[in-house]
């Protein structure tokens, strides 16, 4: 059986009996029930993950798929095509946002080249160059059926490796010239939502560039004809390898039953193509910011999660995930250290029930 | 010149040369223009605090303001008055909400008595107790103008002695059973906004106690007459000395330019109490959550700061504070870690400025 098919039957739900034994202990904390909010549905779906009712993270790791979308020729981007390349070295060298966050958080990256147009002689990227970026949308398919699947299998492999070597945690970042355009072909075909509604200005282009960059958007759409009840049909034609790679990432998680960060745009673009080929895999998915881009909000509440923070970052590079990881570590910390009311009994003799 | 005058006329605006220093770095570090959003003004802000570009956070410190609320006697809450007591004692244990994710953050507390009906025989619990508790505000003034005076002084004093043991930012939390009465009052005759907009459940109250709480409110406004201009006589007539005490906070952080986190409902209270006696104190206030309880919007649309954090939390006690530190030190390292294009110029040959 080949890898993908073998993930998406061995993705499975929250353990439930887990997810009511956490509930019940976080009722039991002394505090009012359900007073932290996010932070207690963390830990109790944490609990449905591992199994677990009192879990902690240990090694964090944001992965960073690159890669170069052909469609950039068609003038979709404000940025030179070469800065995927260049920003892809700078992550080894610790110099971009999500390295700086990330180290701020005690947490590793992975960069992974999955079809950047350039050949790095750089032992600190790993080689899973599927081509030398994808063709041009507007012109026919960006990749071929198989190469999305060898996209998403890129994605579930370094995961699988990467919790081997201990990971518990993982966050999706990318890096990509013109990938805020393949994202929002990707969520017009498969959510039905109207190009002005997920169409933004990326990393900021003017509003001539805005419309240029929807009508390619929608001409690359007319003519591959994606097929919207098949994800992998979406992906291949007007999608990327980046986001095709962090779709297997998020598959690889939720088969490893390793919880997973959704970053920005991009990523919940990912998130949502997984979802659609397993809806359990939803379950292994935390939110981290609500992202300026417009297309985020509708990915959320599609896939009924609410983003933890609001603090209109637009970045990418999964540079939201330190930030989450630093949120879920607080949650487990409640589940951890908070005493219930029955402890404290047991403590104070003076105590009463606030509930 | 008594304490909180002085106070007053020491609170200055921001360093307006270093925020535009700060913000022209932030343009030049290494991503598109401001991507990084609300971390960003993080960055800056802190700039105009300090006066300095580069900023970092040495020792953090959540202040606990606990008091009782004489209304309680009107069956406005859920919870036994010495609740009141027995959380405050709990605080000094690490037993609470606050003090696991202090904990996790490294970040201290320091407990406050300012008003609690009960003698303490605890030395980790400081006493400023300015009565045992406010007397119940529907029969008359919660206290006199002397002691809601004392009481912005003692969070003025509590802050100074913080900033010379070297502490470098505060977060702001509270302990009182009835003050999500005292501070839906205060808002209601402050910002003019009907209670049922400012008025919620607090720690969980049934639909027709929230009634006897909103009605319990508006004849306690009726009879006191608090004069809105006059935010001490607000305080006096309808606070409390938690509310009154994390008011003098936020004036001794700004005196002393010091950042100083907003948690949630009640702190939000003294956050615009301490907005309304000097507009500048704005400037050294930073979010952490929106709170559940429906007033806390309002605040923050009237002093105009976004919440970071949509976590529906409403424990108080300062909860949120410990996760906003975390997101201040994330701002800090972008402005100390990232680089700028230029410094990447020298690194890098192949470089493109992406802006």
């Amino acid at each position: 059986m080949d890898l993908l098919t073998e993930t998406l039957e061995n993705i499975t739900p929250l353990y439930g009996e887990k997810v009511i034994l956490a509930k019940k202990r976080l009722d039991s904390l002394a505090k009012p029930i359900g007073s932290l909010g996010g932070l207690e549905e963390i830990a109790w779906r944490m609990a449905g993950i591992t199994g677990k009712i009192k879990n902690s993270i240990k090694k964090k790791n944001t992965i960073i798929m690159c890669a170069d979308n052909g469609v950039v020729e068609e003038g979709v981007s404000s940025c030179p095509k070469n800065l995927t390349a260049i920003v892809t070295e700078n992550f080894t060298k610790g110099l971009s946002g999500v390295c700086v966050l990330s180290a701020q958080e005690k947490a590793d990256i992975t960069v992974v080249d999955i079809g950047v147009d350039y050949n790095f002689n750089n032992h600190a990227i790993i080689n899973k160059k599927i081509a030398h970026g994808t063709k041009n949308m507007k012109k026919g398919p960006a990749m071929t059926r198989n190469q999305a699947i060898t996209a998403i299998e890129t994605g579930i492999e370094i995961v699988d490796d990467l919790v081997k070597k201990g990971y518990d945690i993982f966050g999706t970042g990318e890096m990509g010239i013109g990938n805020t355009s393949t994202s929002a072909a990707v969520l017009n075909v498969l959510l039905d939502i109207d190009l002005q509604y997920v169409c933004g200005k990326g990393s900021g282009i003017t509003d001539e560039m805005l419309e240029n960059k929807k009508n390619v958007i929608r001409e690359s759409i007319i003519l591959n004809r994606p097929d919207k009840s098949d994800v992998i049909d979406v992906l291949s034609k007007v999608g990327g390898f980046d986001i095709a790679g962090l779709c297997g990432c998020f598959l690889g998680a939720a088969k490893n039953r390793v919880p997973i960060v959704i970053d920005g745009f991009i990523a919940s673009v990912a998130a949502i193509c997984a979802y659609r080929l397993n809806k359990n895999a939803r379950e292994f998915m935390f939110p981290s910011h609500l992202s300026m881009e417009p297309g985020a909000a509708h990915i959320m509440k599609e896939l009924n999660i609410k983003p933890f923070l609001h603090m209109e970052m637009r970045l990418g590079e999964g540079s939201g995930c330190p930030l989450a990881f630093n949120i879920i570590d607080a949650s487990l910390a409640i589940m951890n250290n908070m005493k219930t009311f029955q402890e404290l009994k047991m403590e104070t003799d003076y105590l009463v029930d606030i509930r």
